[in-house]
């Protein structure tokens, strides 16, 4: 690959020292690229790299950076040098010193720094852990009633603004109450005295600076949006979240299902920087929860040991239809927290829903007793009414697994649980209690009444 | 919620009849909004709303209609209605008909058509299906090398496209080659006639047509960008593709990694849109592959049937064992999968996740296994031996799904397999097979022999 290559330039160039070469190729390269480079480098080679960085790639390319290297470097550079960074990047000593300063003080430290970054810093301003307030920027174009095309341009030319923030111009009143958006391409193609209040959009699409973060991305989805703005309780423009921060948001949100879905609580980090100790934190609590409600199946079986004695078919049937439960509770229930996440199924379309799943869990309950019947009479050369029975199970735990891997979730969603908590290993130990019964209380009556 | 209270307006201008209030209505909502709103009015108000809509609205409501709406809207409307949509939205009937037309005519059709119907036209223009080529726009501003500033600006306004996708500068040579960009904001805050190829930034990240969307969403997302460039196989310009397009793609991939994950075909289409057989016919092979996997548990179970007549707390034991084993799997290999789709872990830090999982199932382990030899000791008054061979035997069950759940992962990402395919629910099956035949040979020795 092209980009083991430049690897390599880049080792050689750094470890012969020719920095006038090495800043020419760093230039040529994306910030995100040069970030990455440097997350293999010792302190020394860090440090010397940084310096060698053209001054105006030095801030987004320590945005970029990941944690550690940026603590290593921050131990390692002086204090002007620090004080340098501060005006653009988050170092977390600053925090404390961040909230003294006035207003616009802060204003000018946030300009430019790193999503993550800038989370750390909202949040000790007070704005709660994954809220639309810990995301936002607050580098954005902002115009008021009077102003024309021409104003907004020169605006823009004036506070230097070098991001894609500008790109949505949000209108204020005198109390700076977010009044309207015009969309900077819009405003290009007309004269430039043009009244920019009369240019402006109907329908404006903002959220509170207490909103979850979830809800920021469903609105940016939806809206197909390249920047939300926030606003504080009494309606008025505090900042914006864009859409580029939207799709880390996205995706988190996405892991953080999905280990719900897997018992796992959320990390915090990714996975090489979560701790041994964390991972078993994480992991521990829900399989015990689940280990001691699988005892549950284990009281079932213990109940009927007498009919485990007559056939030890019944004994090896028992991982197949747990399997089977388990597989066809978790289809449905990953089917409903996707559709829940994504807005295509709410909690009224619980009766729609447990219709489809109940007729889908019929048709393909049925296919697979039908082919389980067959196996245990031809292969396992199995009684017929225990092959029935077993058979007949089978049936009935994919309906009831489809059923309560449907339901479960809605009605954790109408609760105002997190639906992916209600779904899969919890599921698995329902629809496993659920099969055991149903196979032993008929096999009871079938095999040995 | 407001939004109902609208909806409710809504119904009673357009059954009333009153045109023009309902227009004035509709003209602040927006487009999403008014699409949502149709999604539930029978054929005939349906065309009535959208007759009334302002014209320069009904393109982008139509873009925000689902399928079967559009469908029905299409048929009830005329012919010269339909030219006139044609040129910005897709009609199924309308393909061959653009195939046969001029490069440029297909240009004006495609603009402003939404994302999935432009999909179906490229497609149709035989880019693949998911590929950057079904996904792209071919409405961008390309400048040439000898333009500067003013001459952007110009042709912006010249070709008067309305849309977000002007604010890259895509600056290609002669024969059409990507040669640089410039973002809009940049050269909004500089000289009207500063040359744009001073301005070019380097290192042009762009995908070609038949690159999978997925690594176009990772580009998109880890470099931060707006939108993206999308080439031929010689290296000339031929689209873009916008972030908020890229945001439906990453939900899509994760769909279809839970899917994959929960034993299930990916579907085509949303939930409810699904009809009865499909759903049938994504989840029944799966079940029916991993039905016969369990098997490989019951011919186990079946050998040593002597030892379950001997005791019933081994049976008993199984689900237990089966559960835990199966959670533990799940949780090191949505870990893996998620780590593997972020690009956090690749193949070659196996052995490093494998030494990580093998620690965090040891302490996991020997916590469950510990509390279990105290409810069986205790609770259940088992022989010390037997609870010695359970607890041991889910100790080990413990750290092989975690090893395996780890594993399995990144050898199928190595194979070019996907990971989230080698996931869950084969994982399960394995370590199921693995705990019983580590709790019975163990049994057999210790308990009978």
């Amino acid at each position: 690959m092209e980009w083991e290559k430049i690897k390599i330039r880049l080792d050689t160039l750094l470890s012969e020292g020719r920095h006038g070469l090495l800043r020419g190729a760093l230039m040529v390269l994306n910030p995100v690229d040069v970030a990455e480079y440097m997350q293999d480098l010792d302190a020394e080679k860090l440090l010397l790299l940084f310096r060698v960085l053209p001054k105006d790639m030095s801030a987004e390319v320590f945005s970029y950076m990941d944690g550690d290297q940026r603590e290593t470097l921050v131990n390692s550079i002086g204090d002007a040098e620090i004080t340098a960074l501060i005006n653009d990047m988050f170092v977390d000593d600053a925090v404390d010193f961040l909230e003294e300063l006035p207003a616009n003080a802060v204003k000018r430290v946030l300009k430019n720094t790193d999503p993550k970054t800038r989370a750390i810093i909202n949040q000790f301003l007070n704005y709660p852990d994954n809220s639309a307030g810990s995301l936002m920027t607050i580098e954005y174009c902002e115009v008021t009633k009077g102003m024309v095309v021409q104003d907004a341009l020169k605006a823009i030319r004036e506070t230097g603004v070098d991001k894609e923030t500008v790109y949505t111009l949000y209108m204020v009143d005198d109390q700076r109450h977010l009044i309207g958006y015009i969309p900077l391409h819009k405003a290009l193609l007309v004269d430039i005295d043009t009244p920019l209040y009369e240019m402006r959009e109907p329908g404006i699409i903002s959220v509170k600076t207490t909103d979850d973060q979830e809800l920021v991305a469903d609105l940016v989805r939806k809206y197909h949006l390249i920047s939300i703005p926030v606003v504080d309780g009494e309606g008025r423009m505090v900042g914006i979240i864009t859409s580029d921060d939207i799709m880390d948001v996205i995706e988190e949100e996405n892991t953080e299902d999905f280990e719900k879905m897997a018992a796992l609580a959320p990390a915090d980090e990714p996975y090489f920087r979560t701790s041994l100790l964390e991972m078993v934190w994480n992991r521990l609590p829900w399989l015990m929860i689940l280990m001691f409600t699988s005892i549950l199946s284990a009281a079932i079986v213990s109940k009927y040991e007498n009919l485990l004695a007559v056939s030890v078919l019944l004994s090896a049937s028992i991982p197949m239809l747990m399997d089977t439960g388990g597989n066809c509770g978790q289809q449905a229930s990953t089917l409903m927290v996707r559709g829940i996440a994504l807005g295509e199924i709410t909690f009224k379309d619980i009766f729609k829903v447990l219709w489809i799943e109940m007729r889908v869990g019929v048709i393909i309950g049925f296919v697979l007793a039908i082919v389980t019947y067959a196996r245990l009479l031809f292969i396992n050369h199995a009684n017929p009414t225990l092959a029935l029975v077993i058979s007949f199970s089978l049936f009935a735990t994919v309906v009831i697994a489809k059923s309560l891997g449907s339901v479960l979730p809605l009605l954790a969603s109408k609760a105002k649980f997190d639906p992916a908590l209600a779904a899969s290993p919890l599921i698995t130990t329902l629809v496993d209690a659920a099969s055991l019964l149903i196979l032993f209380s008929i096999a009871s009556r079938l095999v040995i009444g």
